[in-house]
């Protein structure tokens, strides 16, 4: 690591790969002999078309992205999705099945009960999103139009493994992958429409990407906005109006250093490695404990306590004159919490555990 | 001008500072000693508030713009807009007025037309949308929730200067200003809501700056989602979800260096400079022309024909082989068009004008 860098425990906007922001800043003022830089570039020219199609192959490649599925790069996050997806889904009875795993999920709820019904199936709100609620598969709405989960929980660090994904049958399954896309391999055909907001694993803030199943394109409510239907922006190939151009590269470049890697098994292997060294510290440790129940721990997000508030945030200060930042825990959670994504290097995972460990020392 | 870098009259995304530029390359490794890109902050940093709020403070300063207005920094472009509008300002008799001065605006009408009632006082199609039509204020709709037009015509190069607003009365008046923004002084109190995607003047595709009257805040249409009602991004500052934040930090790079120049003002001289360079020969040229009538002009894109696609076609050509790109008019318009956005050097279009001069030499 460069020297002057901090190990960034963010969870969102993150880290990034320290090679993909070197690349970035030499093309800053020429990319590949255009003269000029991306942002400057009309996204109609032969080098941006280059760059958007590039990117697309490279995530429907990495991701194994079956042919039948769209893969759009557009803009508001996953905020923007909570109302997309009901506006264009709800073609039938207007009716959802909704899995409440956190924050995230219940505005997804509440924005979707604006254009129909929403059937909360399980919560686990009771123990503040600590784990993952079982539900009966025979409870699922038959009738339902789809149903939506949150695959990875950002805020309560947990996650529904790739085996654990709801069998739906024939109802379409929606899944919010902001916080754990391109982490480690699941089983897209299982899913009807997957999104992401970019500014976690594969961009900056800005990019939203979704994959959808294209059978269910076309049949958006009258009253969805141009700009929120996703077959406009499938027939134009994400190109209905300007993409957020330079956002698309600077995934292009992310996407190709997971490739450089090896693909995404190999980071599956890297992330549960560095996912492991704190987890294990954790489960050993008499100072700070993990807040997750251990079947449902994501791999990205780690929330972590002391049982103080005092202790909790003597850490942080101390974590942050080291170098360790934005290692406080959301508010609803407390304590601290280290989402340590795709490009968070195992000597930040090995060096914030080594300075754990000494400050458990120091505090027993 | 770096040697390696082309003059780019690209209509958007376009050229941006070479400072700006220069600027955002040195510091994406580590911005302003924080040991992070601005692209891995974490949008409720410090640095990242101070930045977005630096950059509606120069937005403020710079266009002058009245306290009981708020500065919005939303995604989606000006087309999302076209949507954004009639969903939060039909709020009496879902009617508006609009005038017809080019594809954006018959595209923002289409869509209002999802919502309510549209009247198009005026088109200028009949010639190409060469001029700008001319309205007569007793066909005003009164009761119209509001009255819009794009101030300036990117295909068409056609503008409604400073002078020539509509006066509204007590309807309130939109504004596209997404390829002038900045460019000119306007009064903004003339209007009550302006926008701009901000892929021409002031930053990267994927930022879209809203100036909104507080009086025209918390009326949405009930199918409206929150990510599309103003009153919820004015409520939170913008971060409601996570804005794009490094095309936010690109545009206060680009504000400063509007401000290092003089502010709005000087801008306006330099673009008037500019502008005259190019029409004065396109005025007195046998060989090339103007397209659009003297008094509506615009500053920042120039359409110009020879009259034969032909030469047309070999002018481009030649052009390219002297490092002025982007020259190809929109295909509505045919032959060339010049973009000379605030970024745009003097030299640029100087020297663009003694190639036309050599060509029309060789060529006449």
């Amino acid at each position: 690591m460069n020297h002057e860098r901090v190990y960034n425990f963010s969870a969102g906007p993150s880290v990034l790969p320290e090679d993909v922001l070197l690349k970035a800043s030499k093309e800053m003022l020429n990319y590949s002999a255009s003269g000029m830089s991306v942002m400057e570039m009309s996204h109609r020219s032969k080098d941006f078309l280059d760059i958007i199609e590039g990117t697309e192959k490279l995530m429907r490649s990495l991701m194994k992205i079956p042919d039948n599925y769209k893969v759009l790069f557009l803009q508001g996050g996953a905020s923007m999705q909570f109302a997309m997806i009901p506006l264009n889904l709800f073609t039938k009875n207007k009716k959802a099945d909704y899995i409440d795993t956190g924050a995230w999920a219940s505005k997804a709820i509440k924005e979707a009960k604006k254009y129909g019904e929403v059937v909360v199936l399980g919560s686990s709100k009771d123990k503040t999103y600590s784990y993952i609620p079982k539900i009966d598969s025979s409870t699922f709405s038959k009738d339902a139009d789809y149903f939506h989960i949150t695959v990875n929980n950002t805020i309560y660090g947990t996650r529904f493994t790739p085996e654990n994904i709801p069998n739906t049958g024939s109802v379409p399954l929606v899944g919010d992958i902001s916080s754990n896309i391109l982490s480690e391999e699941y089983d897209i055909s299982k899913f009807s429409l997957l999104y992401a907001g970019a500014q976690k694993n594969i961009g900056p803030a800005g990019l939203t990407v979704v994959i959808i199943k294209d059978d269910l394109l076309g049949n958006a409510m009258s009253c969805t906005p141009s700009m929120l239907d996703y077959k406009i922006h499938a027939d134009n190939d994400s190109m209905y109006n300007t993409p957020p151009c330079y956002s698309i590269y600077i995934c292009k470049l992310i996407l190709e250093w997971i490739s450089a890697r090896g693909g995404v098994k190999e980071i599956e292997k890297m992330n549960k490695h560095k996912a492991n060294i704190l987890y294990s510290y954790l489960d050993e440790s008499k100072l700070f404990k993990g807040t997750v129940v251990p079947e449902d721990r994501s791999l990205m997000n780690i929330p972590f306590i002391t049982g103080s508030e005092d202790v909790d945030a003597v850490f942080i200060k101390e974590a942050i004159a080291k170098s360790f930042v934005n290692l406080k825990g959301h508010r609803s959670v407390g304590g601290m919490r280290a989402s340590i994504y795709n490009a968070m290097p195992v000597e930040g995972v090995e060096k914030l555990v080594d300075f754990m460990k000494e400050f458990e020392v120091k505090h027993k």
